[in-house]
């Protein structure tokens, strides 16, 4: 039997024994490695959750199943979905969740679960992700194909990860994520940033700051700011040894504006 | 050689890198799949421990072995113990913390480690969940019979999570943890509850409030108190995209009252 | 193939993603177990870094893996390393968090990091934890050998864990670590304490207690200072269901002084 990568991502909080538990049910599907993305979103914070597992899936060996639960609807007539893209799976709730993540890596195919065993196990449950999307993902690591646990559904709920953009001379885009150094992964892409050693004028929300573009966080003097292209093709600000979101004021959703200095 | 599910539960915290430690142990007894239940259980809180503990056990394959450690008399004469029920083994010291949930899946049967090779590692040491609970735990991964390393323990200290009951319509019990979303967990059985839609005057502690039976959270507004079925088979009071436990100024040990309105 | 122990140690947040992907990448290397040790290590303290590896090596199989990345030189000219000693693989940057650990268990060999598909990797990346170390540690779990890799490097960057002495009758050293409980971990060899019992003057920065040297924490009264030879051959301050650190208003680098009362 073949070992699979499954990661897990929740907003069910480290601290919390429910990771535990849709572990020990994915047991029962075989020897694979397990790997925890995070369980520390921000409760019913959707967004932040796509965000995380977007990061992950360029680095993923094919085959990997992802294991997602936000979700705030959790009970109502909210469908439970398995996306395929880039011969990755995805398992979560049909909210938008699992889109961002997917697109990166192919075209999305989804399918609505309705496997009469699957839905049986959540008929009195509010812990669909031990009740019913690890045991999904379980029989999916096994390599169950996706249309016999469900049927297409062309029509899902998807969410956009806005991407920033050039206006005029200008970057303009917002916070996506602040990491646990407090460095500002903003929407803009690293690929417009002007060239090494450049100076902008940055405005986060209603704070103006000058920074220099640099390469890496070691660019600049301690406690300096600096804009590096971001090891997810996205544009970081960073503070070196010190944390760009207090200097900030900055966060998640925060507008970015970098100018390019003359 | 086969795989074998281990848990791991303390008060260690999952901060600290003494998990690490009790699982590179492990890595030695061969390639099993370990799995954090919680290593953040409130320091020397037994009660907390046993309750988590006892949240897993329904859902793990036969075979599984728990390492639990939570240890306010490590040092002392207290007892290393394992413990058989319903086909799953629990190691650790003889506090009550391995009980409940050895009840919860079988009629358990308890050995007191008396193997010499394993108590020769704790001589010099404060450190027993590396030295001589996570042998013993990976020797029963492999394999060993429990009577291979202890000798029958007919009286062992009991720990039990007190029921909540039904008296004279009203149903009486108390908060035995609260999760990381501030749901607060009772202790009343899940079936005692009226039907869905009945409404309640709700009591915890000293804080009175009005509240519905819902099926799942998302069953009433933004804000209001639910109480459901919880998927441990056991009474939660929610609220919904909320905080229960800041709502009602409620914590572990709160007395809760639920008599139904007409 | 044969699975290897690989450990997890960084500074990078145990709620960031950024563990997660050194570990989507250590997948496309082979079934092995992968445990972490901490990712919490205060940001950019090397020493504190060094200290937590050195705890775990003592416990791991020969051929175990270590991947640990504290970097505040991520970016700049500084080297990446791979180091051997007694029969384990040390991965990450050349600023001694590697040389504790590594000679705890044997005479440390070193090699710079010259391969070239390792090195691409990182040519515009900030993230040499996930791009460069994770797959150099990936090869090495799969028996690659260092020299494939890299160039001797006789000179590398060393950090001493500096060793606590007893002068004139006192013994003298620093607090090296907090522990999640707030027991003190000394420098202190705990083969110089004096026997079961003895009565100590304990001076902590400028506080002055009274302790006495037990076996145990639970040798002494709650809530009274007991001195032990901790699990690492360090000797530890510790209160019983209490936590030193905040009786002593001790952290790491607080100087420690015990002597023997008569």
């Amino acid at each position: 039997m073949t070992s699979t990568l499954i990661t897990l991502l929740s907003d069910f909080g480290s601290h919390s024994p429910y990771p535990a538990a849709m572990k020990a049910v994915l047991a029962a599907y075989g020897q694979h490695l397990l790997v925890d993305i995070s369980h520390d979103v921000p409760r019913h914070d959707i967004r932040a959750g796509a965000y995380l597992l977007a990061t992950i899936v360029p680095f993923v060996p094919a085959g990997t199943v992802h294991l997602a639960v936000v979700d705030p609807g959790v009970g109502t007539a909210r469908r439970a979905l398995i996306v395929v893209a880039g011969g990755q799976y995805f398992v979560g709730p049909d909210n938008g969740l699992l889109l961002p993540a997917a697109r990166k890596v192919g075209r999305p195919r989804a399918y609505v679960i309705t496997d009469e065993r699957l839905l049986r196990g959540v008929r009195s449950s509010t812990f669909h992700g031990r009740d019913l999307f690890a045991p999904a993902a379980g029989l999916l690591a096994q390599g169950t194909p996706p249309a016999a646990l469900g049927s297409p559904a062309p029509e899902i709920i998807d969410l956009e990860i806005g991407e920033g953009r050039l206006e005029r001379g200008v970057l303009v885009g917002e916070v996506v994520y602040v990491d646990a150094f407090g460095n500002l992964i903003t929407s803009i892409p690293a690929a417009l940033l002007p060239p090494e050693g450049s100076r902008l004028a940055l405005r986060a929300g209603s704070r103006l700051a000058a920074a220099t573009v640099g390469r890496t966080y070691a660019d600049r003097p301690r406690g300096r700011l600096v804009v590096v292209p971001g090891s997810d093709g996205l544009v970081e600000i960073a503070v070196r040894e010190g944390n760009a979101a207090a200097t900030l004021r900055a966060s998640a959703g925060t507008f970015v504006r970098l100018k390019i200095r003359r």
